[in-house]
């Protein structure tokens, strides 16, 4: 694995898209990482903002939202046009050779429509990893290029889908591994796994299977870090060499070789 | 010349993507030319629409429109998201490895926003042709991507510019005509140059500079084809092959190599 070169998959989530202080300096860091690197992007709350003036409700379902024909036009216009053209462009202007993509690009993600069970997610699109078309990436990747993904997939028919960024991220990490030696990035609001919830300082640094054992039976961990922490260890059984959880300020690699957030190997 | 590819830069305007039967015709037409093809659209009505759902004003000057900040982002979302990504998602449908892009993507057109003179155009990006990065497109088109481009432009500082989309097509094609043996293709709604603007069927088939000053001495050409004709005989004196003008549904190279529309050469 120590012939391949290094790859970052960095997933930036919407509150960060929402703060353009954080959002600004999180760019810098990511023009200045030395290697490889894809950018995955949520959303933020613009699509909602822009949706509420279109007369477009937000409908979620646990938290997830339902994505009816008016839904998936504005998720394809803000999410794969404004906001991923906006990060373009500022990357651009960093000296970052970024280019703006969805899943219908070059065929990168095919997906297939959510199956209606007890809830109809509407234009909602699943990902089968072992479908990815990595090859324009590492073309892209190997000429120099930071790809930047919007949110969105595409089943093939001419049908775009709107699909979970995390997800994203995660498929595309694992499709890579076996040409670059990876590392995920889950940015997020807190500065990694806290052995405490109401102590931000209080992040566990590394976090193995065994260790993750421990603290399953400590029963330190919060629910909304489980899901996040299960599919890190998903990403790493299939190939991954490592993913970092933690904060937009300080999560991405810098000259000082110091590790903050949570990595888990 | 001819031991180059041939390249097809097709324009494809705002009347085509209005009309869903004509775009469908059409991109089921372009999935099928063989050979190389960059696909780079108008914004069609739809910007308009959405603007005004959005309290935004479409404001025009000599038939230009004004690119202020709201507008600017408008464009971006619906050009460059909804409009694009549509296409990119239907040609991927036709069998057509469509891939979307901006100018700013891969930083492929740098332009500068138009100096402020009598009229302030707002974010209006103009281009200097020799300033294209024409690196990735040939990555892409050498690897079987066919890239759709939307009509805007960045300035390097992290601002998208809105770019006439007939520019960007003329620019592209004389940027690649050192790779390429390039014809270009605008799209219309006339079935090419008419001798008689009357007659939709009075098509003159062939323009060289002869013939078009003989045209011009006759006075049969029409105001409005005049600039097309003047920006096709400058792409000509670039390195471009050759420009065609004509209809959307018969325009784009067929089996039988019969050629509709207006060939200028």
């Amino acid at each position: 694995m120590s012939d391949l070169d290094q790859l970052f998959v960095i997933k930036v989530g919407g509150n960060v898209i929402d703060n353009p202080a954080l959002l600004q300096s999180f760019l810098q860091d990511l023009a200045a990482v030395k290697g490889k690197t894809i950018l995955i992007h949520g959303g933020g709350k613009i699509a909602t903002r822009i949706g509420n003036q279109l007369g477009i409700e937000s409908k979620y379902v646990n938290g997830r939202r339902i994505t009816d024909e008016a839904t998936i036009d504005l998720v394809t216009m803000v999410y794969g046009g404004l906001v991923n053209k906006q990060l373009v462009a500022q990357l651009q202007a960093l000296g970052c050779n970024a280019i703006g993509l969805t899943g219908a690009d070059a065929n990168i993600i095919p997906a297939v429509k959510r199956p209606v069970k007890e809830i109809d997610y509407g234009f909602a699109g699943d990902i089968d990893t072992s479908k990815l078309h990595t090859a324009p990436l590492k073309t892209m990747l190997d000429t120099g290029l930071t790809p930047v993904l919007a949110p969105l997939t595409h089943n093939g028919q001419g049908q775009l889908l709107n699909t979970n960024a995390d997800t994203i991220a995660a498929s595309v990490a694992i499709a890579l591994s076996g040409f670059y030696r990876v590392r995920l990035i889950y940015c997020f609001e807190k500065k990694g796994v806290l052995r405490d919830a109401a102590n931000d300082d209080s992040v566990i640094h590394l976090i193995n299977r065994d260790i993750y054992q421990q603290l399953l039976e400590q029963k330190v961990l919060t629910d909304g870090i489980l899901p996040k922490l299960e599919n890190a260890f998903a990403a790493i059984e299939s190939g991954v060499k490592e993913v970092l959880i933690g904060h937009a300020a300080d999560v991405l690699p810098n000259t000082t070789g110091a590790v903050a957030g949570t990595l888990i190997c």
